[in-house]
């Protein structure tokens, strides 16, 4: 179908209403919106605006994920979701996440009041980074049950709990069960910024997410005997910084013969540390993705070995303890397949790629099926106010989005599934 | 000459006055005397009953060092200085320093009052380890005339100059001057723990030091560029850490290969130095040294050609400053022969080598002869409770120079040296 407005009109709404959004922030020098904070109040305002004028029945769930229904053609007809997260970090951008909710709302609008054989219901997840209560995924584990006690007792730095935050919003913690999904989902679908550089070097504006990265992250210490600096002749070293630092240099060598594997020591801490004392102790840590759980443990195992082996060479020993373990997460391969064709259908190359970052696609994977659109990222620049895309971009998802509606109504194998709860 | 009571009787008296002394601190828990603190009036006033008690005439000097002078045969004959400091680092051992200055008063004793064609003056400085002030030496700059109005001005972390630390001593900072070396001094000779592993791996007990290293501390920053670990594939990255450990990689290898040299890199910081960011800057250091200025200058340029060459090759870029440059100091070759004689007529295989360490020798060394004989150090353990010796190396350590003191007052050629002063 075609939109009377134009997908490039319909493109700069969705840029304007993105950097409208990022105004209301809990910082006065730049976007901060964490969970349920007094901004997020205003948000919900202009989100419900934007939704009710295309004839949406909007309500904010007991997490406080902002829902809006668009109804199908039919009143028992089954629903899809589209979304994203609608929080921030601290000194955010404008399109982590929002561009997910707002390009939701702007494909209901390229409908043009066009009634489907499925319900759209655009969701605004209230929690996905993880700042204010330092556990990431609040909104979207609400729907598939994973809201326990444990979470509603953890609390901010001001000593608050998510359950009193709940309550301070004006909402029913223990209303939250019924933020489960309902049995009548067919698949999740999330527009997300890249935040990486991948697209802008290919030179392509979508990505197709085939899943989303396992990792690892663990902490690896190097033991080895401090030292003076200038009467330790070389042969009588046990320096556990030079074992350290032909770890790092291994590490990322292993990462660039195996494809897929990205591996970062991004901390290191020498002890003593003085720069004419030899470092008897040296802290560091890795993480390590890949999107097929076998090559990323595959290759996580080797990088243990060589630590260990580093270690033994230069009688230094070498501890290390898993600080995470996070297994890969497929994405749902009929609606990978249908955003190929609708990728296509927009005039662009249908790029598969895996997420390196977690997102609530991940978790509601775990129940439904869910799949991801990643927009180029100029520069790869995220988590920073330099965030930015290209409007084109943008209208190509808004296309490819309008394609995959189309597709999707059309197709009666999506429409016979029945959802797994 | 032989001593009346043993060298082995002597040793075991050495190092009990080295422990005694070890007791006068300003700690409680350990050793930690410091320039002109009080423990060192305790200090002082113990050595100099030792001193007294063989004849010696002792003062102390407005630099604050103990001056213990044991006449010579006749009253115009030139001198020699025997010594060590008195100071110690925090959390100290017994014998850093305070074993060359009861080495040399064992000396004097094992001359059973015999007088030589020199006077013996046994020299205890105040201050070689720059704990208090930041800076070292004070005692042995005062020597040869480099205590200075900046340095006088110096203050500690309780806000005292150093002019003020020697009025609190009951010195008089404007007799600094008068410290100096006297025209009739023929050189210094310094007993001194190796503080390394080298003796104790040679098997061997004495050392003797032709040359104090030159060093170069360098600082140097790796400037890549920050990013997520997870959405940035390894072909896109400027990781300023990976630069950065294959460069300490590559500090090491260089160092192995060329023989003398020590280089170091005791420090690193990568920023931000979250496990999950690539690291966009690091910063680390350098120590190099070697007795020879030109193979450590020589090293020192092909390790900051390689940190550029590595950086350029990453698409990251280094920087680097000098935070020193110290040349070698060669000790004097006649008293260097005269000890290898004196260590093989006690037995002992005469190793020469390099010290890795600043001593008071270095300074004494810009304007008279010096040397300095290296005793063996278990573990190569110092500036620790643990430091020790072992009985039998201090009992050579006393006859190799008793042995060189008998040689001494024999040679013509020393006696007819006039001092450079």
């Amino acid at each position: 179908m075609q939109t009377s407005c134009g997908f490039t009109t319909l493109a700069e709404e969705v840029i304007a209403r993105c950097r409208k959004l990022a105004t209301f922030s809990e910082d006065a020098g730049g976007t901060r919106r964490t969970f349920l904070s007094a901004p997020m109040q205003d948000c919900h305002r202009e989100v419900s605006s934007w939704m009710k004028t295309l004839g949406m029945n909007v309500s904010v769930d007991a997490a406080g994920n902002l829902r809006g229904f668009y109804p199908a053609s039919s009143p028992a007809a089954p629903r899809i979701l589209i979304g994203s997260h609608l929080d921030t970090v601290p000194n955010a951008g404008a399109f982590d996440g929002i561009l997910g909710v707002v390009l939701a709302i702007g494909l209901v609008r390229s409908l043009d009041g066009l009634r489907l054989p499925f319900a759209i219901e655009v969701i605004g997840f209230s929690e996905e980074e993880g700042v204010r209560f330092g556990i990431p995924f609040i909104g979207s584990r609400a729907l598939v049950g994973r809201v326990d006690e444990e979470l509603l007792g953890r609390k901010d730095e001001r000593g608050i709990s998510v359950r009193k935050a709940i309550q301070d919003f004006g909402l029913n913690p223990n209303e939250i069960p019924r933020a489960a999904l309902s049995d009548d989902v067919l698949g999740y679908i999330e527009f997300h910024i890249e935040q990486g550089p991948v697209l802008e070097h290919l030179g392509w504006p979508l990505g197709i997410v085939e899943a989303i990265v396992g990792q690892n992250r663990l902490e690896l210490t190097f033991y080895g005997q401090s030292n003076h600096a200038g009467t330790t002749p070389m042969n009588l070293r046990h320096d556990a910084l030079a074992a350290a630092a032909e770890w790092i240099v291994a590490v990322e060598s292993l990462a660039r013969r195996a494809p897929g594997i990205v591996a970062t020591v991004g901390f290191v801490e020498a002890k003593p540390g003085a720069m004419n004392v030899i470092a008897g102790e040296v802290r560091t840590t890795l993480d390590i993705r890949h999107a097929s759980d076998g090559a990323r443990t595959e290759a996580l195992d080797e990088l243990i070995r060589l630590a260990e082996s580093i270690a033994a060479r230069r009688g230094v020993s070498a501890k290390w303890r898993t600080l995470l373990a996070q297994h890969a997460v497929a994405m749902d391969p009929f609606l990978m397949e249908q955003i190929d064709h609708a990728v296509q259908k927009a005039g662009c190359e249908p790029h598969r790629m895996a997420s390196g970052a977690g997102h609530d696609a991940m978790i509601l994977a775990e129940k439904i099926p869910a799949a991801m659109v990643f927009l180029r990222t100029p520069a790869g620049i995220s988590h920073d106010p330099a965030e930015s895309v290209h409007l084109d971009d943008v209208a190509k998802a808004l296309e490819c989005g309008n394609h995959l509606l189309t597709q999707l109504a059309a197709s009666q194998e999506f429409l016979g599934r029945t959802c797994r709860a």
